[in-house]
């Protein structure tokens, strides 16, 4: 395999050459706790939550996954906008998150169920370790632009958190963002 | 282990919080054709040459290595001011090189011999595959700054690459980037 340069734009988040991924409201309504706002919201066209823009790399330990996420601005609900959210399929992998653009939040669960909440702006390299579930939210009014790399081999594992969610949730209360218990929250 | 955020900046290349090592001309100059610039330029002050920020984080399989690299510009003799280069330990570990700021060049050598050069520029992100070395170096008027990212059990092995150095030299040549064979490069 030979070097190669991928080109990451920092306004929009685009990373060329790279495979790209949509998730509509459609796509992560499960992952909302007011699910009838996002019926009503799929109903009113079916708006585009975020996007993931792979580059091309073999799946295979010592290898590096790399990505970009953009995340649009809104809300489902008083819920800002957020990524499915995941383990990784090979829990002892870390993954970092590199903020490009915006204003966002990173919730992390570990297997021992220790809960944490990073903010994520211009520059922040969130380090995300081994055994930690991970899902962001963009909680400002512009796209939240941040770039991912992880071992190539991780895999990804979407059922745990599609099933029990976060203890928390990043919600907008009174026009600031707040961390509230997670009402919906099955006991582990 | 928690989860944390280190805070780059984009203009410096400062990662923070990190620790900090400093190369000058006399940490480098076996890296550079012209050792006779080399040591003049010592005996001028010995000027920094580049520094690397590191984040902490455990040096175990599964974890990620990262920090900033940032070249001062310069040359010694017609050859820009450039990094040691280094195989990786563990060679089959990949590396990533997302450029943040300056115009660079990223040469890297493979165990069969093969050699490339790739251009670093702002939004650049640059794969090095496993058992690629790399070497950096800042072929502009300001800082080069670029953000690295490794498996944490990489390791370093930069004896290589002093004993050998590179096929080919980034030269300026009539103020023109250029990459020409290596005069001094010993056969394999
Ligand atoms: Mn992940
Ligand atoms: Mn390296």
């Amino acid at each position: 395999m030979k070097p190669y340069n991928v080109v990451i734009n920092f306004e929009s988040g685009t990373l060329d050459p790279g495979k790209r991924i949509i998730r509509k409201v459609s796509d992560v309504k499960n992952m909302f706790y007011d699910t009838q706002a996002a019926e009503e919201l799929i109903q009113k066209g079916d708006p585009m939550v975020y996007e993931v823009i792979y580059a091309d790399v073999p799946e295979e330990q010592g290898h590096l996954g790399h990505c970009t996420t953009i995340i649009y601005p809104g809300k489902i609900g008083n819920e800002y906008f957020l990524t499915k959210g995941h383990y990784h399929e090979k829990l002892s992998t870390a993954e970092i998150y590199f903020c490009l653009r915006g204003q966002g939040r990173l919730i992390m669960e570990s297997t021992d169920g220790d809960c944490e909440v990073l903010e994520m702006f211009p520059g922040s390299a969130s380090y995300i370790p081994p055994n930690w579930s991970h899902r962001t939210m963009n909680v400002g009014k512009e796209l939240l632009v941040f770039y991912c790399i992880f071992p190539a081999d991780a895999g990804h594992d979407y059922a745990t958190i599609e099933e029990q969610g976060y203890p928390k949730l990043v919600v907008e209360i009174d026009g600031k963002v707040t961390v509230i218990d997670n009402p919906k929250r099955k006991n582990k």
